[in-house]
């Protein structure tokens, strides 16, 4: 059984719906044991206990915001280099396309590949013109059902990945 | 008189008309110099002869594709730590919203700062939800007003940055 | 049996240099098939044979070379998408530290992400200040036992992931 | 005369060595008024009295670290889209090399792009195998000529580029 961890700060709720989303996505794969938790909530140990986890900040410059970034930069003593092989992914929104939110999937991933973790995004489209190719993204709340199916097929994919790892049968 | 280079290489023609809107933003600034040219046509001495450069490229898996590269790294030698302080932007059209455009724009300024450009994104927003901060971005052509304007919008900038360089009048 | 690819450019024969050890560190697992291979004798199909790819080109502003973009752009339509779940990493030679080659490794995972691969860096130390946390890097040749262990290192954590991922027997 | 903040955070006194260093080499362009700051002595409002700006920070998993993050997302309001046209800069410290220090500084200009600021690298080589053609870059402390040296050019250029930014006499 695969266990997931899906992990957001969020101050305007958009990033947490977000993350529900990916939460509902992950659990869609039978067997798959989900946590879903603000970092308020969230211990650095709770990496420990994962197979793979899924990110979201809110996009602040380019990049995770300070609260996301302290709560890894916190993890590092009990976490880092023990997480080799886990999975990881990231999600987040900003103000508007073009307004960073790939390049704040790419700094969750920068710091996932420093732990340890291996990290992906999805080629799949869920409608014309949305794609999560580097993890899932909105501008604003995730507004329409292309969007909405971004988040939900980031956490899918995420258990798939880790059922793949473990070598599940019917794989 | 500020001198524009507006460098892009373009398949579908995407990329072709957010340069053509580039030129037109670079344009509307008062004494501009503007030179809209496909790689094809364009000469690495070019990059000597310009004060400000914007450069398009498509998104090929979250880079600019290899045409441009090639472009670059073709210009290596006659142009590379010659640019000093020259002012360089970027802008990609994508397959899809979170398609990778961001990164490559991201990518076109690395390669700017590696010979010697110093590279900009523009805070403001053109419409709801859509912005230019790393660069100007299209999923597919750019389709609405908004994003039209953010071509314009950027390049006007560029534009205006060369000015403010060079120390004129007014400013 | 885990096959692995190590896919090169090299120009000057740093690169090359780096990539024969990748393989050694490959071949270090027990019952791994590693194929070495220049990007001029590989075929986009090799992508769809391996389950871990390593991929290395020299840095050419800050970026892969366009020759190793060429590659992974043509291979677009025979391997795009088909390779979920395979793992991959990276590694570069560039002119000197700081002259881009930790930004060379994180363009070609950027590749690899669009294509669905899943990849990693190494959090080891490899001698005193000498690691290899988004891929092996080296300033020129690889000069001094440190460099050379972390190529080593790197292609002998993408077999043992590979390993972990098929869920083989004392795992 | 040009007005030049050196920026920093340290923890370990690292990257505040490389701040003297970058402050020296900024003073060294004569006229230039320059301001070395800890972020903890800084308010946001500093940004708007700059011309030019240089921001340290250790590498924190690739990343600049929370402290440093949190500087500038609480700037946001004072500073954001006002500082059109500043120059900036960056450098870190990290672990070792391959440790993300690159990636700290592209993540530092990110932020600066974001805000408005044009952004810049050297191309200069301080010595053999040493650069800092996306800011300058130290594993540990600069422990020798050309990494202190580096760090120098940085802060030199910094202040070159905004005298021709403003169009000063001689240029």
């Amino acid at each position: 059984m695969g266990k997931i961890l899906v992990l957001y700060f969020s101050e305007s709720g958009n990033t947490r719906e977000m993350a529900n989303l990916v939460a509902e996505g992950a659990k869609s794969v039978k067997g798959s044991d989900v946590r879903l938790l603000s970092i308020d909530k969230a211990k650095p140990e709770e990496l420990l206990w994962a197979d793979g986890v899924a990110m979201g900040a809110p996009t602040y410059e380019g990049l995770l915001s300070w609260q996301a970034k302290k709560w890894w930069d916190e993890a590092v003593k009990a976490a880092w280099g023990k997480v080799i092989g886990k999975i990881g992914c990231a999600f987040s929104s900003s103000g508007g396309w073009g307004g960073g939110a790939e390049l704040t999937c790419q700094s969750i991933m920068t710091i996932m590949i420093n732990f340890g973790f291996m990290v992906f995004g999805v080629p799949d489209y869920t409608g014309p013109q949305m794609t999560l190719h580097y993890g899932s993204i909105a501008a604003g709340k995730p507004a329409n059902e292309p969007q909405r199916e971004s988040c939900r097929r980031l956490g899918k994919r995420l258990s798939e990945l880790v059922d793949l790892r473990r070598g599940n049968a019917g794989k």
